[in-house]
């Protein structure tokens, strides 16, 4: 692709810090270990996207789960503590076509809820096949700059996001990459949704606090198309449709550089004041 | 508002057959009974909108509910049969600035579970306030013909959509009002975002089996400002990003005239071929 100049990929033989945030154990009944990690941290607790990856994740590796990911909500109930957490699954129903999962993370000697999703799983077949939304054009990646990213903030390194704010259309447009380069799978591109700047820092800057408190991911790839675009840069834009007495929302969609749409998304987000 | 030409009401005394569809008994322990309603059915079972309603009635039952609904997440894990149902509803966490829940409806001698939802509550409060979507200008409501309704379909009788097809912009936008009109509130919201006309049928005028598979709603009012409203007609834009294997997803932005955003909502939704 002439836009994506050669990125880094994991050293070989090394494991992308991706997959060893979103490494689980299986505990039986459905129930999943797992542990935060230092790269994919945010200011206080991690990075939202990595917990919307392993939620989904746990869901992949149940055996009876059958499909692709189509949806996944995720909502943010309250703060993930450093350290271990368990997520409990259920799976509620089967179809000839959809399967609908219900996942829980669990913390601390009470198990308290941080974080609960649902994901409705799909059997993918030919059909007939219409994209109605238009990719923008964007400016070649390495003629944007990335934004920075923050030591407070250590996943904020975990993706180089080359992105400009169109104050005038109300939407911030751009490359977005994995750092190190990771192949596309359902887990990372979920992660990859909740990655663009929260569009309230342009459109009114100064430092407001924020927190992300649902999630929703529609995919619209199978796992083969997946698989086949492996490492390259995504692009995406994203936009806010209303500020409105303490909560806002986000929502994005994702697109390959040669016009395959990959994923639409969607957030609310409370702030501050 | 000169747009809007006067409107049937439901007769004094009698209640709106969307509050006979929505209304529960407490059964206790967080659990709801009801039953479908013949004004709401679809062509299998009841239309989703009703059913989404239905899932967030039960949780503004809650007498521990705090705030307003931010956000909903309805699962159509399978058909819901007609007759009685239950709802049981769990309160996930709260916290200062809000509350998330889960419903999940059963039917059934064995508790089959036809639906789940997720729900966010927020504490509205007055901050910083911008709307970046823009309205479309929309022609008056009596110079767009309504959309038939279905003997087959009992609940398109329950909405006026006035509507027009846009195949060049790829989007969907007019006028809905329930019949007979009712005051806006949370549930009236809800089933409102799940009342457009599949996309995919103007594309593709061929009769396609469909069925939601998810509904997503964003809420940007508060109660106070859903009551101010009242009957109104509201305006509605609906699109399409992708079809594609299977699935489409589908996406509504709902205002009143007067330019206020109420709500943003989407949906995936599975396709025969």
């Amino acid at each position: 692709m002439s836009d994506s100049a050669p990125h880094e990929t994991a050293p070989p033989g090394t494991i992308h810090p991706f997959d060893v945030a979103i490494r689980l154990a299986a505990l039986g009944d459905g129930r999943f270990a797992g542990r935060t990690t230092e790269a994919y941290r945010n200011m206080v607790g991690p990075y939202g996207g990595i917990t919307a990856a392993v939620m989904l994740q746990a869901l992949l590796q149940r055996p009876e789960r059958l499909g692709d990911p189509v949806a996944l909500t995720v909502n943010y109930a309250g703060p993930v503590s450093d350290g271990e957490f368990e997520i409990a699954t259920r799976e509620i129903r089967t179809s000839r076509s959809t399967q609908h999962w219900l996942a829980e993370m669990r913390q601390g000697p009470e198990g308290e809820v941080p974080t609960t999703a649902t994901a409705v799983f799909g059997t993918r077949r030919d059909t007939w096949d219409h994209t109605e939304a238009r990719q923008p054009a964007l400016p070649a990646r390495e003629s944007i700059a990335a934004l920075r990213s923050s030591t407070h903030a250590p996943w904020s390194e975990r993706y180089e996001r080359r992105t400009v704010d169109d104050l005038e259309a109300g939407e911030s447009r751009g490359w977005l990459t994995d750092v190190p380069a990771r192949p596309l799978d359902f887990p990372g591109l979920a992660s990859l949704c909740d990655a663009f700047r929260p569009w309230i820092f342009a459109r009114r800057p100064r430092r407001t606090p924020i927190g992300t408190v649902t999630l929703n991911v529609y995919f619209h790839a199978a796992a083969d198309e997946l698989a086949a675009i492996g490492a390259t840069p995504l692009q995406g834009v994203a936009r806010t449709n209303t500020i409105h007495r303490g909560f806002f929302d986000q929502e994005a969609r994702v697109w390959t550089p040669d016009g395959r749409l990959l994923a639409t998304t969607q957030q609310v987000v409370w702030f501050k004041e």
